[in-house]
């Protein structure tokens, strides 16, 4: 593999795309209709611009696609009809934080369309000096992709199953984001209810190291909007297996609230991040 | 204070008389109705058998109310009943995991019978030797609560409004039991994919305290039916100001879960504890 097309190069996307070019790939990108943030990021990162999908389609050996979780079928659906146009074969690796069942339709567009199909995710954030996340990755094309492990990533295989990488990914993002999720609800109930100050000397007794993990919530309201999503993935993830959707579904009901309020215009390498207190204190103004 | 009636001498209650009565206290219980098992922990703990709540209003200065959410209204309603048939009167603590607006009715129940009134919550677990869980108080009666210092509780007033004691539980056990029912949804969720190993691995890896704090998981299947009314009282709670109460009906489904297995039929005094991955298997495979 020699081109990699990255679809599409938000923060995640063009630090890998970013990550890739350092290490001798050419990376490209369909940049035709993206915002001007987007394409200053693409740029930035050494990314080169295709113009339209059918450009993408034929420059790229492999596409890497990471977007916001609602996107991930209609965008794979636009591949596939390129694909059909161009008579181009490439490998189509989904690296989005979707459900097991979303991914395995998305496989069947793709592979529907006469190219290989890897199920992909990522864990961790964007690439950055010293840091890599990883990428887990199933399906036929999963020892292909793995070769990008000699160009700045980790990818770790697991096997011939579509669906199982993002299977780790539902379960992985469960955790972090549900509990941000519950911490920032618990957080704001106990503000609107006015025990604030009692709850955090209790926490401090007896549970130091939960209150240390909400330290990070304030960098959470720039990515609130994206993860409504995600949780909604994770949601219909464990419904598929008989248990209850509730709490992801209420993880993405929080992440909607917060999304709704103007903590979430932020982007995250925007200056002036608030404090817990204060976005605690502004998110339980915003309750009605 | 000389006499304290415990309604009901449970796996909390018992332990809470306990301390009292090591402390020099009468501590009585109408136990004319209970379970062989509460009678039992009742006179291991020197706890008197006052047979019914006749005589357990007429016997005590004071009443610590420590049930299931889903009995303290009724509860409150037959003390009521029993003062007005008795001509008694006392202070009446509810220290149960119930809603601000459930306990503002209990108040009205309790102070209507011509009674005083405190808000009580229990934040900790049972009274032990070297070990004492910490009851807030709010509320007219909190004050004369908190002369239960000097005899071996740990009672902190949280000023005269009935509601905070109960919302500060709320919100410390939508922290711990939240993360539980979390934690158990998403580890069923990667056995009943097939992704528990891959998964253990990246949490080993990338949330090594997170997988600490899951390996306490197996002691909660017994308590697992009674956290259910709880987390449907914190959802009563959230939603009350204006919050999703999704995500907690969500973990008391997953308790509800839990507790329709034969995990929940330990008691935790048990023997026969099950690993996590013991638990985990079991869960799944209770999965339809």
């Amino acid at each position: 593999m020699k081109t990699i097309g990255i679809l599409s190069p938000g923060d995640m996307g063009h630090a890998v795309g970013r990550r890739l070019a350092e290490n001798g790939l050419r990376v490209v990108a369909a940049l035709g209709d993206r915002s001007e943030r987007t394409r200053r990021l693409a740029a930035q990162a050494g990314i080169e611009d295709v113009g339209d999908y059918a450009g993408l389609v034929t420059a790229a050996d492999a596409i890497l696609c990471i977007l916001v979780p609602a996107e991930a079928e209609a965008t794979a659906q636009r591949v596939a009809d390129a694909l059909a146009a161009t008579g181009a074969s490439l490998l189509y690796a989904d690296c989005n934080a979707i459900a097991p069942q979303t991914v395995q339709r998305i496989s069947q567009v793709i592979t529907g369309a006469g190219s290989c199909f890897a199920d992909a995710s990522i864990i961790g954030g964007p690439p950055r000096p010293g840091y890599t996340p990883r990428f887990y990755a199933s399906g036929p094309g999963a020892a292909e992709l793995a070769t990008l492990n000699g160009f700045g990533l980790e990818v770790v295989g697991m096997g011939e199953r579509v669906g199982d990488a993002s299977a780790i990914k539902m379960c992985y993002g469960a955790l972090t984001k549900g509990q941000s999720a519950l911490y920032t609800e618990l957080l704001v109930a106990a503000e609107a209810l006015g025990v604030s100050e009692a709850l955090a000397a209790e926490f401090g007794k007896s549970q130091a190291d939960a209150l240390k993990r909400m330290d990070g919530l304030p960098g959470m309201p720039p990515k609130s909007r994206r993860w409504v999503g995600e949780m909604e993935e994770i949601a219909a993830t464990f419904g598929a297996v008989g248990l209850t959707p509730k709490i992801f579904e209420g993880a993405a009901d929080i992440y909607r609230f917060v999304g709704g309020t103007s903590l979430a215009d932020r982007n995250p390498e925007d200056p002036g991040k608030p404090s817990l207190a204060e976005m605690i204190a502004a998110l339980a103004t915003s309750l009605h």
